[in-house]
């Protein structure tokens, strides 16, 4: 394994639980019955967790959008022709896509990173360019990347995440845009969850039933012809992953490094975290689970996660739209714990929860 | 009953879905998937045909917090002592507590009505005064509120509701605050969805299980010497309902006369809301339910107006929290439709969904 990628995942700290009583006695101070909030509170406590902060300053939210193209996409996977991954790069240039009215509408920025897409986009301004190659190969006939570049892919992602946050960003969403990725999605969650294609196979953008069936049996000869090692995630990744799943995945473990938490789109956002727990059974405790896909492999990959979904909006566009609105949901229980008032200061009278 | 009130409920208009085919069309013609944003896209339709609008503005948004007091309260059914009622009331008003720190959060603007606390408010600058009684009276020695009572604080709740939606809201969410409201609100769903008091009953802020017991028996009580009528919603809102819940009943069909969409909050609001439908059936469909609330009788109210919570996080607190967490998710949806670009406008090929 390539040595920085070695180090980066041997340099990931435990999550420390030490502050928590701290937090959570806060949390029991407020104007409200204890725990009424739910899952607010648990927001509020799991970031401090992370940052290992009592006092976090307020966030400070970016999107970062992984694009790459698919050599599986000559097949007829997907309902869209491949060229929409390059227009849909330059729409959310324009700011015109739903990522980038639903990252305005909670206040995130949106960083657009070309990792793979097979298109020329060198002159397209505010676009951060790291493209490993111009698209997949097919993984119909041999790996879709060499192992080279899909460790090249984790560490561009690992790369751009360390700079938004030195940049000052305190919480980071997951985002994608590649036409053909729920089809090395599924086939990738096959592999690292050990789980039958049927099981964690869906129906993209919106395929009917016939290509479904197709599909499933496109990702059943790939993995016959590739063979991907379970135990052996960068295998896996590099034989029926995606560039943009691999910068997700290098995203995730530089800000788990970093402790700074990362909420999780849908079901191509899950593939590159698993691949990250698969390299680091310490990341989970760094993520959110913005949200559940209708894409139904997405369960899986949230089971062998060990999160529950924030929303459930029947969504399954992708480009991290769950994620950012999760990061909304997220910021309001920081904030319940930042500013709503005491018992003391309110001079309100505290309960008697034992009666 | 009252001719304002018999004049309110009949003037309220079916929503008209003669618009539901452009709102759809233009909800298809932008840069993804058909369908792909799920509930967004449905909220963004919902609010078009309450509003009967195919370009509605911007949203202009409003919580209005009713606040009253149960004679219920002196038997013990609640882990807070009474006074908690107008402490939280001052609280609200200085910005302190849970409401008003997720008001900010999704930029709505807080109404205080003391529509029947037990305690003199009237310096309370900021406050809206629209007092009916000191408290109801306790329902176990008879009627929670005479029958002219709880009619006028359904036509209190109507005029705070026309008042801001004269002065420019275009989506309400309902709040309230009230020490033991959880009990009428279980009575109330009781007789009106005519259920056991044992299946609507929840442990409101925090009791234990002997307290759940105890609490269970005096709603029983309550409705045996009350005797409310299922037929006559006003008859068992008075029996055993409370001020805040009907000032909620009145905000609900004011806002359907006028074709202002309204966010229910949690079981009291709820308890509201089956009132406002058993008054008029067509009151649902200018509705959204803004969460699933922990209390276990919520769900009977979601059966009983036909709708599903946008949003499930656990919470338990009232005051319009979780109806305003909501209100967030709708205006995105809302955004989705007004500012995402078109296949046309972004030069992105449309898909082929038929493959």
């Amino acid at each position: 394994m390539d040595q920085r990628l070695k180090q980066l995942i041997e340099s990931i700290d435990q999550v420390n639980s030490d502050i928590a009583n701290t937090v959570i006695d806060r949390l029991n101070g407020l104007t409200k019955p204890k725990g009424s909030l739910g899952k607010l509170e648990e927001f509020a406590l799991r970031y401090c967790l992370i940052t290992n902060k009592t006092s976090p300053p307020s966030l400070n939210k970016a999107v970062l959008v992984f694009a790459g193209d698919h050599g599986i996409a000559e097949e007829g996977v997907s309902a869209f022709p491949k060229d929409v991954t390059f227009q849909m790069v330059k729409n959310f240039l324009k700011g015109g896509a739903g990522i980038n009215v639903l990252a305005r509408h909670v206040g995130a920025d949106v960083k657009v990173i070309d990792i793979g897409v097979d298109h020329d986009l060198h002159d397209i301004p505010g676009l951060v360019h790291r493209k490993i190659a111009y698209g997949t190969q097919n993984m119909l006939k041999g790996p879709a990347m060499t192992r080279q570049e899909a460790e090249q892919a984790i560490l561009a992602g690992a790369d751009v995440a360390e700079d938004v946050i030195k940049q000052g960003k305190n919480i980071l969403a997951t985002g994608e845009m590649g036409i053909g990725n729920t089809t090395p999605s599924s086939a990738l969650t096959a592999a690292i969850c050990q789980k039958m294609p049927r099981e964690v196979t869906g129906r993209g953008t919106g395929i009917d039933k016939a290509s479904y069936e197709y599909k499933i049996r496109l990702i059943e000869k790939a993995l016959a012809i590739n063979q991907p090692d379970p135990t052996d995630p960068i295998d896996c990744l590099s034989k029926v992953g995606g560039f943009e799943i691999a910068g997700i995945t290098g995203m995730i473990l530089k800000a788990c490094q970093m402790k700074i938490p990362v909420v999780v789109d849908g079901f191509i956002s899950g593939a590159g975290a698993i691949v990250a727990k698969a390299l680091c059974p310490l990341v989970p405790d760094y993520l959110f689970c913005g949200h559940c896909s209708v894409e139904k492999g997405h369960k899986i990959q949230m089971e062998y996660l060990g999160l529950q979904p924030i929303l459930n909006l029947d969504m399954r566009l992708g480009e991290g739209t769950g994620a950012v609105l999760a990061l909304g949901l997220i910021e309001a229980g920081l904030k319940i714990y930042k500013e709503m008032a005491t018992f003391d200061q309110a001079e309100v009278s505290p309960g008697n929860e034992a009666i």
